[in-house]
């Protein structure tokens, strides 16, 4: 199924009185402020976060996994249902792919599906987390940390296969989530775990192209809970300033310890140069991966108060880090559950930029928390959404993607064209 | 495979003269601050603890699962393998089985071989967070609490079915674990969820024979990530204050927030009468499912305090709670997990036993804390280990159960006898 | 100092413009929504949050404190810097005492003074956490669950001293917010010390005038840093059913473990009809008391959904509930930050009072969690202000509470009245 | 007050022969798993623990502080106390001194009297989070990493007169706790707060004499409760490996996330040869300054099974790493406490000793968790405490230190001697 330019404008049409009437109310008020509007709807269109292959079907937890229903069953199907949710948002145009669940057969034929759907591809992920049938060492008790130099050299190789699979489709990235931990307290050397695990991404560097980045995720816990190797930022940036250039720390919204300051983590890595991108989610316990913005938005819009002080400009900061969501469904209709996500992160991103830096920057210069709270609370209470409607009606985009969505009965088109029964590599 | 008695025999010959030395060492120290060493023994003996049938064959995340070979491939070889553990500890023997992951086909022969291996059955637990084939409702959005009546009449269904196989078997408690609750915040009405699930347990109660009781299980998240709908003990308890005698809150020691002091909130359900029973198990960062006594030992034996202390005697203590483990063992040989587990569970009772109540109490009244400290640290120090290598030997197990699984090679003979690829049902 | 109808008149004129504009446009598109905008503005403007009299000075950590100037020397002074609040944003026409720190010496002056103002008394705070001079027996061991009877007589004619002092002020209510506990495992018999206190609590009720009603608070830490003996919403609600209609909970957003649900335990204690009231803050780490608002804005939104949701309308939600704000300024002008608090309590409010409760209802019934999220989305994101400008204008408050407070100089005027080094009695 | 010889020998004589049965019974336990009980008295007899100057007298917190009585009213009897307490365990023979709470007026005087209690000096610890009477600048928002250059030039040059006490009494290590943060969202811009933050440092190392360290401890929150400059681990080694050799990272076991594997950051730190020290203590919720041990033992037995494993020996571990404790004594006689959390550390240090390290890297090397984990259960279970009594007892200690501060009522002269008010300068 795809979804027509005609479908869209006539969608558009519909709501364009009343668009109109509240973007221009907002543009009015925000020029009122010295704000550049056209500018704003420009940095706002141009945003774009990629989708995860391995989230296009129903999610699960270990106690179960309830079907949707017209899931993708393989990699071209994927790629037409982020197809389907960049026609409606225009801010979707990269898929991020996972091997081996998503391991392209014939390149050339899923570049030309790909081009035809105006969808690239980014980071590619490894997995060592799971063994795969005919795999002839386990991953049961690590990858490239394992104690075994034959199954770190099975990791290694698989994830330089990767490479190769991401280089033959245009990627310039590879996420390296490792699992590897203990689960027990004794199990692990964790010097030695760490060292060897070091020296293994070094091979994997190695094979890397020059104009590729490598970006190592971290993880407090799960799926192993007692350590993990790369359990905290200042791991991953450990071993990504040993790495070298190439080498950068991808953070996830849902990998970290209660409470922890995400924001500043953020703006550190910034500072160092060492900010590769993001896997966004949202959470209230830990990795739950729900849809972003869903639960603590204010830390959402912080995290790019960070990001839009610490970057030096739009290009900047759409070229050099990855934006990436990481999510899992288990009881949302995932292309919704997409939509949704990449609304939130893209308000987030427009109300950052509607933030008065000259006015904040006074305001920490004088120590006046109150005048600071105020600037930041300006920015996160004005109501976002006719702009993020603009920019996407100019790109070509549905003024409400969810609404179009329904509407088509896309769901059930897919179910149509896909059956019931069809479950989607991933998790 | 099974163990005989000659095996264990000749096991415990090797290692007499060593126990016997410590093991008099440690009575002589004991019986010289006035502790009766010959009733310390007999209470550790007739201490047991129940094997959960999901929790024979490995566990796994929702990131994989790695097998670990002899996994028992149905009912029968479930019971054999606790038969194997109580072999081992003679402190195993009841197992308590899900549904319908363990329907039992024939109730009879299925007690007939249980009774060979003196096993008998503790509480039977539902289960409405998966759906089964063929099931007409699906529980994807919740099963005692649903929407829906009709999903609804088919959860308490299942449990009133589940209770029926229970009674076929002798046990005599029905523990419900509900999964149910929601992924985002306004997805449920958190009132009429809990009206709803009350309905629905009172239906449940009302089938539920005369001398059963029924154990209401509570957790803050997991597999619902935004809300569950008995998160907390608090929840769990209004609810078997309504339901009446019969129901009682059951305590997963992984199932609480982080931080939380378990033991306290275990001395208020003994003071309101309504401690129903445990699962067991251990955990760092949530529902880890880790091995009793592996991550925070000290918690355990707090915990044992609390029920020495809140119970009126050995009697009261052993009948009037369900003992149950619950597990999930990722990289450990199951069965070795299970004699951990007992046996830390084991060690902390005794260890309870030892505290000096008198002192205790007086520390208490006067207000010493730094005496109430050094009192519990005293019991908590003491190597108990001789204590309960003498009750294991007196009634009949080994020195060493996990010193002897390993000797008689007990899982290359499960993976002889059932093959590698066998997968238990379960977690 | 006081603030004149003049100075709040001639503010309000000179933003009347912009915020006309602002509001007909708002008041058109809700009004197109089919909410009647007159009964929310009305809904607004009478919705009032109290005072705490112990967080009119600059609060402090264990680790210092740095004065703001100017602070209230007494209790009258402290009536003023409510009456400054207030007069401000005619929303915070009630102090919460807290006895002994504001001992009321002539009730009848206070009492003229407060009228004077506007300010009526809302519930009275007793303090056993600290001992004051010339007190016979110390709290350090406890106060309503000591182990020695005389510090418990001593700690419940207290708390029935205070009740007198509440009943000369008019005030309805005594909030008991319990620090006992303990700060070691083995120090305290935890049954025994919650069975004291209900018998102390109890002597307390029955000395309660008849219109009165007892708010028990819950806090899992500090300053015990084991247990508390009230530590969670279960052992307060066990407390308040014992303790009979007159007692009823209440809720500190900051006394939660954390990832606590406190939406749900917010609604759970409505349905049980046992929610009597709310200490306002925020918090990323513990009780970190901050401005309500000020770190998880989504989370104060999703409260007032289920208070709105459960209670019978404006009457019931204003009346049956006590509405106070508990919180510590250590680096922001304590009545800039109550200013803040309140507004994003009263935003909160508004916000929720937006939600289409018909549409909500549909989707739950329907489990349809994305339709739920936008929902409950589209009344967070609309930017509420101009109808919270609206209500105060109408009300006589400013239309920029914040602003004038700056262009009144009203800090710099209270340290030239009072001077630099005064110390307001709290916390 | 002083502890003589002849008061530890008649204490030491009556708990003789007990203690040499128990003793001599450990020992050939030991000796026969080929243990040299000689070396391991030895490496236990010389390991010691410094005490903090600062909690010698009762801690509080902000909501009230319950004096001991007998508190030492300044620097000479601060001491004296630590004198007593290492009279009794000849293990804390070194005192942690705080600038400017315990300015040394006399150096000379001092260094006269702590050689005569056989107390040397270990790290000196700045104060820049509270303000000092006649302090020029405030540090409400900040020292080293204060806007304004002035403030930080104040807190440098502080942090400088504090090396120079400290080198006038032989210390090599000056300890640099930065509360710096920010308490709200916008408050700060974490990136130039860390930038004058390492420049700051960075003036400080230059004063820093050539045999001195500088140990930077990290905070996740408190005093500050959004961010901290130096949060966690990571940035206190981003700082310490910009800043050169001199600089390492301290560790304090309560300053942590929930959850937190604090043995691999120990681990990490070690491998990257920055482990500079420790602050022990114990907690279950934050920064709760516990008696060590007192809550999670057995995790204080991991981490000194990282410290093990991690260095190259008794010297390595004893004179590479500093020792110290830093707690609060709310409800305990500080001595009494000090006592306690010196006797624990060395306990888990002997423990560790205890591992057979040869049985644990085969359990790590050939993945098997359940002999990892017996391994370290073996050394974890065995009661050590005749090991310490004989180390004691060889070092001219007390057999049971807190048994003879009891029986000499140390507390009910030093009351005598210094009265009942007086208030010991610290936390």
């Amino acid at each position: 199924m795809r979804i027509t330019k005609e479908q869209i404008l006539d969608h558009n049409q519909k709501q364009s009185k009343e668009h109109n009437e509240s973007f221009s109310f907002l543009a009015d008020q925000l020029t009122s402020q010295n704000i550049d509007v056209e500018v704003l709807v420009n940095q706002i269109a141009s945003f774009e976060v990629s989708i995860p292959s391995w989230a296009l079907g129903a999610g699960g937890t270990r106690f179960g996994r309830f079907p949707i229903g017209g899931e993708p069953g393989n990699l071209e199907e994927k790629i037409e249902d982020v197809g389907l949710i960049h026609a409606l948002n225009r801010s979707s145009g990269a898929i991020s792919l996972h091997i081996p669940w998503d391991t392209p057969g014939d390149a050339a034929a899923i570049n030309k599906l790909a081009e035809d759907l105006n969808i690239t591809f980014d980071a590619v992920n490894s997995n060592t987390f799971q063994d795969q049938p005919n795999q002839e060492y386990s991953y049961k008790f690590g990858s490239l940390s394992h104690t075994d130099a034959k199954v770190r050299k099975q990791a290694i190789d698989h994830n330089i296969e990767v490479i190769k699979y991401g280089e033959a489709l245009g990627s310039k990235a590879l996420t390296v989530w490792l699992a590897d931990g203990s689960v027990f307290p004794g199990q692990q050397n964790f010097r030695k775990a760490l060292e060897r695990t070091y020296q293994s991404l070094e091979e994997i560097c190695n094979a890397l192209p020059d104009d590729w980045k490598v970006l190592i995720e971290y993880k407090p816990y799960e799926p192993n809970f007692y350590s993990m190797v790369i359990p905290d930022w200042g791991t991953s940036l450990l071993l990504a300033n040993k790495l070298g250039v190439k080498a950068k720390t991808l953070v996830d919204l849902g990998h970290h310890l209660p409470n922890t300051n995400i924001e500043q983590i953020v703006s550190i890595l910034l500072m160092e140069g060492k900010l590769g991108g993001f896997h966004f989610n949202d959470s209230k316990y830990g990795d739950d991966d729900l849809t972003t913005g869903s639960i603590k938005p204010y830390q959402l819009f912080l995290i790019f108060n960070e990001l839009v002080e610490g970057t030096s400009g739009k290009d900047d900061l759409e070229q050099n880090i990855s934006w990436m969501i990481d999510a899992s469904h288990n009881v949302k209709d995932p292309l919704e559950d997409l939509l949704q996500s990449v609304e939130a992160i893209k308000k987030s991103y427009a109300q950052a930029l509607l933030i008065d830096r000259q006015k904040l920057s006074e305001a920490r210069q004088s120590n006046d928390p109150v005048g600071a709270q105020e600037c930041l609370q300006e920015a996160f209470q004005t109501d976002i959404r006719p702009l993020l409607r603009e920019a996407r009606i100019r790109s070509g985009a549905a003024a409400n993607p969810i609404g179009l969505f329904r509407d088509l009965n896309v769901r059930s088109e897919l179910i149509n064209e896909r059956g019931s029964d069809t479950i989607a590599t991933g998790l």
